[in-house]
């Protein structure tokens, strides 16, 4: 098979396409996946340098979530067949290729209205967004949800789920461009978190605060959310680069709350409730993933300096495999 | 009626003993409460210093907890009535004071097992440990709890919350003499916080970490709190006394999370559930609070020294309006 494949730790020069890669085995409770589509996020740029806490056996494939069609089934596998179009998460080998192996725990259809592209971001994003709004900060209808970073894989994902669950949503972004994909998507109100004092003027928006924040960079933010978040709020932290000063008084006023959110964490019943939960919303036509931009999967490489270097992001990344190799 | 009378913020100096202070009047829904016990806790000395978010008027009474006999209640009053042996919690005039101002939904019958002196220790440190552990933790049964300042009020309060609830129970305390006085209520394991190292040695003894850490002094311990807490594991934050540096990055790596703890926030429903069920456990006698020193209503002021000086504390500081002032 061909597969984007990483022998060692480095910058993007370290991706090298392979056009004879060995199929992998897979178990009694795993599928083989004929990928379509895989997905870039910042955490596969992360792995790939090397500065990460969990990181792979050399060599190894990127690529943590896709879509495509299955090919093998385990023989313990009841829940997809031969033939059926999927999403998965976090496969067991890279998505970046044109098999995957997955459990198939991991493993969702893919409803016909979806094209393998946009299901290709379903496994990380979606899955992150949801375990944060529904698992962790147990949001209510009604409730209103601050979104630290809207117009992210994350953020974007967050706001159609927000909107699909009558929440009322705010967020930020770096850029107007950033404000617009967000507020495309159904975000109630948007700021630009690059303007100064733009904390002030969100709570002169919402003065009681938001009952839940989404925070996607801890390390600059948190402080700030302490703020932010109402009485009994809860502020989920997804992502986060360093340190921070806090003043854990401003959790005591209000009894607020700062929880962690890894989808590494999900259980196998949650993740069946989750992806069930989704894929429900996204065949009534509630949540439809934006995409920025598609590559051929020997532009890997690109794709790992723009999912980190461009400034605002609107939307996601993908490999598309059925895009012939660039020359 | 005799009372403790703080006429300017400032130190122990300014309070004062007035013999003939006006009896305070009382609505509806409020009891009047002849007060024998009035205990001390360190937020009395913030307040009567000046340094506290929420001052009270002055002149004003301190004390926020007691304990005494109704003497007259409210027309809409249905849960006490004259007579009556009570505990109560935050009144609406200072318990220091032969009679004290509380809303009926604040007051809870004093078995006859437990003395004016001891009930007068409930109102505070026991609701407090109580929603810490029960209503923002959950705290479930074979949890285990770790009680950063297990010798003080609210650890104490919480160590025999914890073996009354079936939680394995670790705490720290500052000295020999804290320690020995947190194990002879129950206490599992005790360790001093300071001994070098004290982190790595909890470690050691619990490797996985704990479902629940109560937290006392937040502005030193919390990145600690963050190592020590168990994967899904909660910390409460129930005291503070400035700014830290954490790491948001250990709350996503074991999806833990830190909650702001604070009795003002206590719905009168929730209120009457958590007096009721220490009520119960009174009864059964599974909490029996530790007196370290009673003295006279005109030895406040070497009470508000006291409960802030000493190096450790083991038990309350409470005055007994029953014993006659110092000359």
């Amino acid at each position: 098979m061909e597969a984007a494949v990483v022998h060692r730790f480095g910058d993007v020069k370290n991706i090298r396409i392979e056009k004879n890669w060995p199929i992998p085995d897979f178990t009694d409770t795993q599928v083989l996946v004929k990928v379509k589509a895989s997905a870039v996020n910042p955490v596969d740029t992360y792995i790939r340098s090397g500065n990460y806490a969990n990181l792979p056996k050399l060599p190894y494939i990127p690529g943590r979530e896709g879509a495509g069609i299955i090919e093998k089934v385990g023989s313990g596998v009841k829940n997809v067949a031969p033939g059926d179009r999927v999403w998965f998460s976090t496969p067991v080998t890279g998505s970046a290729s044109t098999y995957s192996v997955v459990e198939s725990t991991s493993v969702f259809p893919l409803p016909e209205n979806i094209s393998f592209v946009e299901g290709s971001t379903l496994g990380i994003a979606y899955l992150t967004a949801f375990r944060a709004l529904f698992v962790k900060a147990k949001a209510r209808p009604g409730e209103s949800i601050f979104v630290h970073g809207a117009s992210g894989g994350v953020g974007l994902a967050a706001v159609q789920l927000g909107k699909a669950y009558n929440l009322k949503v705010y967020g930020t972004a770096g850029t107007t461009e950033g404000m617009e994909v967000a507020k495309s998507q159904g975000a109630d109100f948007m700021i630009n978190h690059n303007e100064d004092n733009y904390v002030d003027k969100i709570l002169e928006e919402k003065p009681e605060g938001f009952d839940i924040v989404l925070e996607m960079l801890a390390n600059v933010n948190l402080n700030h959310d302490l703020c932010l978040v109402a009485k009994f709020g809860r502020i989920c932290v997804i992502g986060n680069r360093g340190q921070i000063q806090i003043d854990p008084r401003r959790l005591m006023q209000k009894e607020s709350s700062v929880v962690g959110v890894f989808l590494a964490h999900t259980s196998p019943q949650e993740m069946e409730e989750m992806g069930t939960e989704i894929v429900d919303l996204l065949r009534s036509k509630k949540l439809k993933p934006v995409i920025d931009l598609e590559l051929p999967l020997n532009q890997l490489d690109e794709a790992h300096k723009q999912v980190i270097e461009k400034s605002s992001s609107k939307g996601k990344i993908v490999i598309n495999l059925d895009i012939p190799n660039a020359n």
